[in-house]
């Protein structure tokens, strides 16, 4: 396991977790499902498996300070700044020569920051079984066990077997899909056929490349033309004037969709994406009544109250209330039904819209 | 009218409208219904037809300098401190004393700092009505007209009619009775013949000191020690000895129930106890979907809200949510249901049992 690495995007916002996630402090630098933030716990669950030498970062310019006093334990030169976000291919791109350049037999395990994983030792075993495969010349997807006919994920469709590995049975992916309706996300769990896609991929440097060299040939020279520059001075020249004029493309739709050598290792993590706050107040442990508190020092009173979760650090008071989401920060209250927690979203962009970058 | 005066009772707490409502600035000096202070509104609807030199004022000591704030037009020497809360009893009883003291034929108009009323003119107009019927020997209540058959008023029923005065039909009363329950306010409602008790009395001085006299020999006995202390420099020294020693009893049980020539007049004034969370939704003008917004710099925001109250200085952001009251503060954040707003006192017990003095 000497070549294997850890490609972790933690470049995202997080605006559906407004308004304690704000642009200069997005949901990887927030403790919100234990006492550490979300990226300090991505990097520690890998351990003893990935070392913080071999876990890589793929962020923005102004979050890497704050990621880095996060995790201090990663070395500062492995964090890949992208200039602004392109979605996911050309993070991903950019992360895999990096590494490559480390490593040019590197397996590396793409992973994310904001995704809450309950058994840790699990993910470190399929981990392991997935870098075989890969090392075998297969790109490997993490398959995650619906619990319920989702609309919110992708699906990845299991083909025939491949192989039994580290006690885990891998299998051919017969292809991706788009999020789907909800008829057709109940069909799906009804064939115990799909996986969700929880955007978790093992894989060789070389493999990948070679995908991104077949299938998006465009951005692989834009790519190139940034990796041969890596060392040198004029790198972060080259950066910014070769990524503005890459693609905006995710992973899937640039690579995984048409890869071929595509595995799927369908396993229960316990894992979930910290999409949302109603995410947040399903992942969290409740009280007897359901509700869920975060937040320092918090002096909750709860009369009468249901399935609610608070986060504040204030005193707060909640009678009579079920199924409710309150976020309490220094300037902003959010008071939101938890089925409309998608729902905020919105008005961060409606901010952004308004100008309104004291809020954001 | 020269010898006509109010007696403002401004000496509660109102728990009910915590966390906003604080032992320090309780709900008379805030801004709940109009932009001023309930405190200053009641003076102001008075005028011109009784002057601020004519207005009196029972409360706390430590809350003198805050009316007085307030209201500066009313002189400093017509705030009459009751060491603390005795009920209504008492205060009505060494008000009227002190009122006497200044003009022995005073009428007085006893009034309150917690209620809204929307129709100032016509307040006035019963106000003088009730004034020439106190001058003839009645104590007269203004009974307010039921919009619903509330639980949480107490009633009086008319008897036969007394005059025609100032446009508006006096009858003799027919009794008072306390809060009922709801069959009992229902059939009260069918029957036409009851008024809700909003605690307004108009009287003259000296027929409501000769019922204290007759009903409450002990009480009186007591207020005239106070009263024949007024004007000497151990006034305040008796006034704390006698205080204490007084039994604790509202008006309406020490004197209205069994008082004689009492009459009501039947008015729709548009009258409002602001009592809870829920009548100042009831009672504000809301936007299309019920909602109402307080706040200084308010900045809310509210995506399919409806028949919410948001009290806030700051942003507020609400996304799908109904019949539910926010009352942010500095220190404390209340999300409670319109419904369930009686409940608020109950919280506040708690915290003064808890001896949480940060949060009274």
């Amino acid at each position: 396991m000497d070549h294997y690495y850890a490609l972790i995007l933690a470049g995202g916002g997080g605006t559906r977790l407004w308004p304690l996630s704000r642009k200069k402090r997005p949901k990887q630098m927030l403790p919100l499902v234990e006492e550490r933030t979300m990226f300090e716990i991505s990097v520690e669950r890998l351990q003893p498996l990935l070392p913080p030498e071999r876990v890589f970062v793929v962020t923005g310019r102004d979050q890497v300070e704050a990621l880095s006093t996060c995790a201090p334990q990663v070395p500062l030169e492995n964090f890949i700044v992208e200039p602004f976000g392109q979605d996911t291919g050309p993070a991903v791109g950019l992360g895999t020569l990096h590494i490559k350049r480390r490593d040019p037999d590197a397996i590396i395990a793409m992973l994310t920051a904001d995704q809450h994983i309950a058994d840790k030792a699990r993910f470190r075993q399929v981990l392991t079984a997935a870098a075989e495969l890969a090392g075998q010349g297969y790109i490997v997807t993490l398959g995650i066990s619906p619990s319920f006919p989702s609309t919110g994920f992708g699906y990845i469709k299991r083909g025939e077997p491949l192989a039994e590995i580290g006690g885990f049975q891998a299998y051919h992916s017969a292809g991706f899909t788009e999020k789907p309706d909800a008829d057709m996300a109940i069909q799906f769990m009804a064939t115990g056929m799909y996986s969700w896609n929880g955007g978790m991929f093992i894989y060789k440097a070389d493999q990948v490349l070679a995908e991104l060299a077949r299938q998006q040939p465009d951005m692989f020279a834009r790519l190139q033309q940034i990796g041969a520059a890596i060392g040198h001075d004029d790198y972060a020249a080259v950066l910014d004037e070769i990524w503005p004029t890459m693609t905006k493309r995710s992973l899937d739709y640039a690579v995984m969709e048409g890869a071929e050598r595509v595995a799927v290792i369908p396993v229960d993590i316990g894992w979930s994406d910290i999409g949302s706050w109603a995410t947040l107040l399903e992942v969290l442990a409740g009280d007897l009544n359901g509700n869920v508190s975060r937040g320092h020092a918090q002096e909750h009173l709860k009369i009468d109250t249901r399935e609610t979760l608070i986060v504040s650090d204030r005193m707060v008071v909640t009678i009579g209330i079920e199924d409710i989401v309150i976020v309490d920060t220094d300037d902003v209250l959010l008071v939101c039904h938890r089925d409309r927690s998608q729902d905020v979203r919105e008005v961060v962009s409606q901010l952004r819209d308004a100008g309104d970058t004291a809020h954001l």
